[in-house]
């Protein structure tokens, strides 16, 4: 028996349903689909012609260059703190 | 004039051709390229039924949901380095 209980929280993105499942509260899952939401229609604002799959994909590179952006910044934070 | 130089990478994600421009070094562009293509072949795995769209949505969704926890934990060591 675990005692990591998931969550399932219905979210709407770019007008399409899906379930969310994890281990993080629902409010903070609901605010990670607003910002995905969010994005997507920013770029399609700057990009009329791509469709929602290849604007799918644009959000995800973005969004994942920002993790990996952050992620580089607070390494360097640890290791100054560390020196 | 701009000092701050583009770069257009073309890069190819889940089989298909992409055109990123960013500040960022062109190897820094190639991999995150690399870990969105692979994230999604990672979710597909789990959800065979989810198309291209639905795909890149949740990869974006997943992304996202990492950076706002990293930013979180980034926060707190700089509140607490401040204290």
């Amino acid at each position: 028996m675990s005692d990591v209980r998931k969550n399932r929280i219905p979210v709407e993105i770019y007008g399409q349903q899906y379930m969310i499942v994890g281990t993080e509260p629902a409010e903070h899952i609901r605010t990670v689909a607003q910002l995905v939401d969010q994005k997507m229609r920013e770029i399609k604002g700057k990009n009329a012609t791509l469709d929602t799959s290849q604007l799918a994909v644009l959000t995800a590179v973005n969004a994942v260059n920002e993790y990996v952006k952050m992620k580089e910044q607070l390494e360097e934070l640890k290791r100054n703190l560390n020196q």
